[in-house]
Formats: structure tokens, sequence, C-alpha cells
């Protein structure tokens, strides 16, 4: 029975994602949702909380930057170990699917309650950055510097590349964004 | 009357982060609080629609950031502004009152809510950053790179400040985090 397939979860969200874009996220319910992805209510609540959870369920970002930089080589300097990082997230979980990350984006903007939410995810990951660091030994200075640098870079990333119409990579913006932000510190002070 | 006394606003303050410090954010009331400042109920919500409010009322940061940049110099480079602001920001407004920057930091850390709003207030300033340079000419990247540094250098600042029991000037971490970031991009690459 369709309840018990493993895309369960998977096509719950495609229908909410939808739904979402269609209406709006307040105007969207449960039922709805559930009626589009062709489950029970109940299946909906094995699955997810609430529709927030639908929208966001999925932020293993913090996650995987932990283990990358828990299995960098000890010698690697800290922002390679990020720049790297970034640069498979980009290429593995964001060029792949750039329209699904614009319609979200969208729905987020329109949304204060779903801005909210992000704003505590890239915390998240601020979080995750700073400790991975502290335990490779990294002093608290450094260990938060870095790990603001890496939100600065994905997020001043992740807008200009939602903006360019022309297609170009979002490893091509992060490359970009720490050009011009390395640029703007050696000019500044 | 007391009520109608021009420091009433600051008196309700006081006395809420008197009793916020000393019971907690949630188990403080508002009959509490004007019990304390010794006002009415009314004379409270004439000042602040709920104590949420309170705790973050004085928020002028991202104005003030819209003004320095506004007034800058044309010619000065993008973070020699930015790097200006935050030093002055530092020594009126931070560093003659650690302590009570320390006891709201304590609050907010325990209560989910605080926490949502204060990085709301980072992302306003953020905003106030990036929309204050692109009014000066500055591309788009550029904005959004020097809006992420302002925010990610008084952050980490005040985060190491407020850990350093020494009472080394908010000033010094400033530049201590401008030099680490400075260095950290310039080995990462």
């Amino acid at each position: 029975m369709a309840r018990w397939a493993p895309d369960t979860r998977e096509r719950l969200r495609t229908a909410a994602m939808a739904l979402f874009a269609e209406r709006g996220f307040q105007a969207t319910t449960v039922p709805d949702i559930v009626a589009r992805a062709g489950v029970t209510r109940r299946t909906f609540f094995r699955h997810f909380s609430d529709k927030r959870e639908v929208f966001f369920g999925d932020d293993e970002i913090p996650a995987i930057a932990t283990r990358m930089i828990e299995t960098a080589p000890a010698e690697e300097a800290p922002m390679h170990v990020v720049l790297d990082g970034l640069r498979r997230l980009a290429a593995e979980r964001f060029d792949p699917r750039r329209d699904q990350v614009l319609a979200a984006r969208r729905i987020i903007s329109e949304e204060p309650d779903l801005r909210e939410r992000d704003l505590r995810k890239q915390e998240d990951l601020r979080a995750a950055v700073r400790d991975g660091f502290r335990r490779r030994g990294e002093d608290d200075r450094t260990a938060r510097s870095v790990a603001g640098l890496t939100v600065l870079v994905l997020q001043t990333a992740l807008e200009t590349w939602l903006e360019d119409a022309d297609g170009t990579p979002l490893q091509d913006h992060l490359d970009a964004t720490v050009d011009r932000v390395t640029g703007l510190l050696d000019t500044g002070r």
C-alpha cells in the first residue's frame, strides 16, 4: 500500500511544496496536502509534526558540515575545509535543484514564521561549524570566525545565485563571494 | 506625576531587566514589572506592546548604521566605513555597559522566543548595511558581502568580548576578529 512505500515522505513533500507555491503557505492545509499526495492524515503525522516541518524537514546541512569537518585531514587549513565542503554541497545539493530552491525561497520571503525558522537554520549551521572546529583544536575566536564566514559565504552566494538568471552555477558564486570578501578586507583597514 | 516623567520608559525597562535577571523572562509578568517600576498597567502599554518589546525596544543599531553609511565620505572604502562605525558603536554603546549586555545575553540564551528575535535583529542590521551600500552605488555582491561581514564581525566580537573576563574593550575584540577573518581567508584558498 502507498502509505508504506519508502517514498511517502518525499511524495508528501512534493505535494506540499507544489501547494505552497500555488496557494501560499498559510492557505495550504494538512488535508490539502494529504489529498494531493493521496495518503491519509495519519500517514502525514507519522512523517511530520506540522506543515512547517514539511517545509524544512530535510535540513541535513549542519549534520553534513559536522561530518565533513570531522573527516577532513588534520593538516588542512580551516577555510580550505569549509570551501571544499561548500563546493561539494553546491554541486550535489543545490545546482541540480535551482528551481525548487528558488520556489522555496519565494515562499519563505512571504512568511515571517518561515523566515524566522530559516534564520535559525543558519544559526544551527554556524553552531555546527564552530563546534566542529573547536573539536579540531582551533581556539574560540578562530572557530567562531570560520563559522561566521561559512554562513556569510553560503548565504551571500545563494542569494546572488538565485537572482542570477544566467544559470551560472552556485560554485562560481561561492568563489566570487570569497574573492569579494577577501578583497573588501584587504582594502578596508 | 511619575507616569508623565520623561524617564518612565527607561524606568520600566530597568525594572523589567532586573526582574528578567532575577526570575527569568517567562516567570516575569507585566503586573510584576509595573509594580516594580511604580507605574500603572496603562502606562506600561503606552510605552510597550508586550514584555518582549521591553527587552528589545531600543534596537537603534540598524538606524545608526544607515546614518553612518549615508554620511561617510564617498571615497571611503566600504570596510573602512563599517569598521569605523563598529568601533564608535563599541566605544559609545557597548564598552560602558558590559554588565547590562551580559545580563541581557544570559536571558536571551535561555529563551527560544528571544533568540529568534535576536536573530531577526541581526538580519535587520544586515539588510540596513546592504541597502546603505547599494545607495552608495556598490554592486549587489559587494553590498551583500559588506553587510555579511558587518554582522559576522560584530557578532563574533560581542561573543568573545562577553566571555572575556579580563575587561578587554570590545574595540580590541573587533580588531582581533577582523585580523583573524582576514588571516583565515588568506591561508585557506
